[in-house]
């Protein structure tokens, strides 16, 4: 499965290096938080009149954060493994790269890693964040770390060596069946995101279309009704990626996404059994064959892995429900600078 | 502040008892639920034809878990408070109360609890589950317990003594003036919930106008568009309100909620300065009074702990959001069977 460049027993050493790097980018991340726990609690809130609003100021920490994070684990990669290319949100963010259309050259081994995934919710201290790091071969993530400290979470998969929650539990958690009428029965993870233009058909209203569209009784909109069991909206991709392996999201569908932002929770998903493709459904979603998603696309659409039943496989089922999605939502609007 | 009926070492002694109780409901959860990953582990998945779906099963081990839990917690109060009443969402399910208009007698010192909020979560084993232990005297939630075992998160508050996170973090976690602009620059956190009818002024699509308004660029939809900082839905209304106490989530807004699902969220919000009222905009909502949200309303708008700011005090900044996320949703349509 692994190229002869690279043996299986350098990939154990690669994976033990990428699982303690995320561990100690965690422990980064959670002590820039805590530090703004501590010191407002030594703060006499009532005679604190401060001269700019603390929003701002911890915005200020969340950059700087970021940016020591993303130095942290570059620095670790580099010296450790000067030969493997580096991809990171910050780095990427500073160069001038944002013209070229994919970010991977699959001809070298590659890490891609996002320092903090969920910013708003680090920014609010609501402990939906994390870090995110993947390593690629051939273009492909193998290897999948994702950190979420405040949560006590620890996501890892390696390609052949199963994913696993906290280094004991294997994902999924639970491996059950998809329901027969999904997406009802269906945990269905979503997000607003970022683009919030009022144009009527912007990227804002075809999701909110698609979300009422799954969420709506059966027979509901003209026969899209979904029914899903529930919306959730987490303010994290990556960690929409870790629930959807772990079996609690049976379907995560989103747009705008970078590579940083899903590379590792796709090796973990795929280790774990999960299917993704794109969230785009193509002219016919009937019958085309279910593409593998490109990472650089931005349109994601995951299932959770499934079990088998009676009367389907778990590939079947997946399947099943991928259409039964693309059925119900619009294609959406994200191209990639330079594609 | 507590009513001559009950001294404050009494109180001291029941809040006690409460974090207790909410800490040994919580380990029965999880291990309820930990028994569902075991018994999947040692399953060969690809050899398993499961008889049933392993969904419907779920729902079964759910439903037992929340009827045996509650259980023990109404048994574990019957003995040590037998003079105390108990309000429980399935003895409440199960009793031919439900044409009651409001299920609290403010007369009595009363219990209200939840044994599993966020069953589906639970169901799915999404860690955004918990359990909600509330006691009131007067009607009024003075003690309020939430504990998150996947989470490891546990909230309690006794009026007068503060609102802590797994009792030793105060809350709100940081304690900053709201946005000069809100809701712009605030997590809102809403609920899709289970009325999915397609009906044109149905509460479904109140709820969905309400949550685009909150969400569209500033300047959008008619001057409504309220670009909130994001938008979450968890699908456990008892964690929103912990998480609006925590100072995570800035505004929660929802209908639907029955006490069981509030009342210990309310104790905690209150306890660490957090402002709760109704979801519906009064008729003159720019200058109306702002009421206290009356438990049994089902009927919710919470804004988090604020600090002052150099030009307002924290309770003018929540009262200023409040009217801005009035102004942005529409009245929701639920009520009370007998009411």
């Amino acid at each position: 499965m692994v190229p002869n460049t690279i043996t299986e027993a350098e990939l154990d050493g690669i994976y033990a290096f990428a699982v303690q790097l995320g561990k100690d980018a965690g422990h980064l991340l959670m002590e820039a938080a805590r530090s703004r726990f501590s010191s407002t609690k030594a703060t006499n809130e009532k005679s604190t009149i401060p001269e700019f609003t603390e929003k701002d100021s911890a915005v200020d920490i969340v950059t700087q954060t970021d940016e020591e994070v993303e130095a942290f684990i570059k620095t670790a990669i580099n010296t450790r493994y000067p030969s493997h290319h580096f991809i990171g949100e910050e780095t990427y963010a500073k160069s001038s790269q944002p013209t070229r259309p994919y970010l991977v050259d699959p001809a070298t081994p590659t890490w891609v890693i996002d320092p903090l995934d969920g910013t708003v919710n680090y920014t609010h201290l609501f402990p939906m964040f994390c870090v995110s790091i993947a390593f690629l071969i051939d273009g492909i993530p193998v290897i999948g770390v994702i950190c979420a400290p405040m949560l006590g979470q620890l996501f890892t998969s390696c390609k052949g060596r199963g994913a696993w929650l906290n280094e004991t539990q294997r994902l999924p958690l639970v491996r059950q069946p998809l329901p027969r009428n999904a997406p009802a029965g269906c945990v269905f993870s979503c997000e607003w995101g970022k683009d919030r233009k009022d144009r009527p058909d912007g990227n804002l209203y075809r999701k909110v279309d698609s979300f009422v569209n799954m969420a709506v009784e059966v027979g509901g909109r003209g026969g899209k009704g979904g029914m899903v069991h529930g919306v959730r909206s987490l303010g994290s991709a990556t960690l929409d990626l870790a629930y959807t392996a772990m079996g609690s999201f049976d379907i995560w569908w989103e747009g705008g996404c970078w590579e940083w932002d899903v590379a590792a929770g796709m090796a973990i998903l795929h280790e774990a059994g999960g299917l993704i493709t794109s969230a785009n459904p193509p002219e016919a979603w009937e019958t085309a064959e279910i593409p593998e998603a490109k990472l650089g696309s931005r349109l994601y659409l995951a299932i959770r892995p499934a079990g088998p039943s009676e009367w389907e496989t778990a590939r079947t089922a997946q399947e099943r429900t991928v259409r039964a999605v693309w059925r119900r939502v619009r294609a959406l609007d994200y191209t990639r600078p330079g594609a």
